[in-house]
């Protein structure tokens, strides 16, 4: 791992979006929730991400100055064109706005079609943290999981956060895709050639396989069976078929489909939390119960019980401190990227 | 399996809430939940609940006439205080509370505390479909459920359950506990000397176990590990915090707390489909979505793939025809519950 500093790392990878056209402020959010993702640790989510960001932008697959339109509103709903833009810059308008409203009026939905990967979802439910709302994120995604007694990938991987605020402890974020394992996993055991645990995945007959190649065949599977096909089947529901998106199993591919607009779809929601509680009195509770939850009775082995996103803000902490880790394949990928677009790598050799 | 006419059912059941204080309304109302549930199919939440809500609002545990009311309120929001109420009826307020801001505003978010067992989730979900809108009902429960890493009850069963309506094809409803497994099933294997699956339990020490006894001595376990316990602690959050009523693992069970008041917290959201797109075009998009997913290629020896909820939906109508099938123990309580209150069972013998 090779570690870089946050802000440096920053403004390189906006100065990427914006050598590409992208206008400065959206090159800012999508940098920033790249950024964000390789600091919580979450690397799939992260700056890896923007060569293949920068190569549909050149392509003209995904539009770098869209003009995001509101097709469709109510006071407390939103349905937003994202005109094909880079998502997390459509994502973070979108939740704003549904921040905005739950600030006035309680709570609020925002749906969004047109848009394209939005990053990692805990992104943006910390914006509605910081505006002291309970925030939903949630997305569609290319198919590549089994419906429940399929054995074709249908449903995307289907992620989706939600975060709340605390008091003196640290907000809680849940973030999540509703399949078992991520499929990079399973790609990974296939080029060496290792078995995949029970339960990931299906071979092309629907069989339940450990074979990794065959499940690359085949598909992998939601988590907890009925359960997950369920949620997974919901996210589409409220992401693509809301929103008027392009639905699973129809989604192309990021990577594969250079030529192919995606039109992912997304649903963002907030509760402010004061509609409801006290803020203080609803942050003593949050405490409370965080306090409860890491200080109860630990399974044999067990040197700490963590409370969802305690982790990835343990991280992000440290890797502020010490710089963001980055793969030297991502280096290499970000300073090639650099090279081509005549934007100077800062962090020496 | 007895069948017995639904209706008469449906009145039976009423009556016997009737019996014991509970308004017309009310009793009507807690019976429509628990008949519901026999007909879908889920009988541990139908009218083998009656037995237990009667013996605790007799006991004076359970409020037979409460004055259900606002404590906080937004143009979106609501909390409501259900003052000790049979959850069933407080539900069925709170959602349609939801469902007539959500219609007017375009969404809403309505908390409850001071509440009892409400039975099954996918109750209120369908009041919400009925209304044209996207229905989500939670609740938490009494502890029985490890953290991820714990080995002692703290989170409940914590159920959701969302519905989204359709066009010509039925309504998608999805309710489940957010354990791998209902605690009963450990409960018959544990009665039987049989051994469980693997990865639903730990034991006493945290370790995970097959063996019945074992794990009822321990705690069952969240779904799809850490991803089922962040889900069981939001709805933990959104139920029980946000409400502010008992939180697990304060919350007394059901059964071997007569003396307990549970206060209970639940949560229920709507969002109006024509807030976001023209009904009709939703509706379509909702018809093409489920006929893709019924004609997916099915995987080897699956004989059909399933919507979530159309299980429940063909049991319902073929029990409406034939009758409600109750188990011979659940029509003996019945009995006997009505010769005491003295309300003459219906169906012969």
């Amino acid at each position: 791992m090779v570690r870089v500093d946050c802000a440096g790392l920053q403004r390189y990878s906006a100065a990427l979006f914006e050598g590409v056209g992208v206008p400065a402020t959206d090159a800012a959010t999508v940098a920033e929730s790249l950024v964000e993702a390789d600091l919580r640790g979450v690397a799939s989510h992260g700056t890896t991400r923007i060569g293949i960001y920068v190569e549909r932008l050149q392509a003209g697959v995904v539009n770098p100055r869209p003009k995001v339109s509101v097709v469709r509103e109510t006071p407390t709903t939103v349905l937003l064109d994202g005109d094909n833009g880079l998502g997390a810059a459509i994502g973070v308008r979108a939740m704003d706005e549904a921040i905005r409203r739950a600030t006035a009026y309680g709570t609020a939905w925002v749906s969004v079609r047109n848009s394209n990967h939005f990053g990692a979802a805990a992104f943006y439910v910390q914006r509605a943290i910081a505006a002291r709302c309970v925030g939903l994120a949630l997305t569609n995604a290319p198919p590549t999981m089994a419906l429940w007694g399929g054995r074709t990938p249908f449903l995307g991987t289907n992620p989706f956060a939600m975060g709340v605020p605390a008091g003196s402890e640290r907000s809680i974020i849940v973030d999540m895709a509703t399949s078992v394992a991520a499929r990079g996993k399973i790609i990974l055991a296939a080029k060496k050639g290792e078995a995949i645990p029970p339960g990931l995945a299906v071979d092309v007959e629907g069989r339940p396989t450990t074979n990794a190649q065959a499940a690359l065949d085949g598909a992998v599977l939601p988590f907890a069976a009925h359960k997950g096909y369920g949620i997974a089947l919901l996210i589409e529901i409220l992401s693509g078929i809301l929103a008027g998106a392009t639905v699973a199993p129809h989604v192309g591919n990021l990577y594969d489909n250079p030529t192919g607009v995606q039109n992912l779809g997304h649903g963002f929601g907030a509760v402010r939390v004061e509609a409801l509680a006290p803020y203080d009195e609803f942050a003593a509770r949050m405490d409370a119960l965080i306090r409860e939850v890491r200080e109860s009775p630990r399974g044999l082995g067990v040197g700490r019980i963590y409370l969802p996103g305690e982790i990835e803000f343990e991280l992000a902490d440290r890797n502020r401190l010490e710089g963001v880790p980055l793969a030297p394949p991502t280096v290499k990928e970000l300073r090639e990227l650099g090279a081509r677009l005549g934007i100077e790598w800062p962090f020496g050799q």
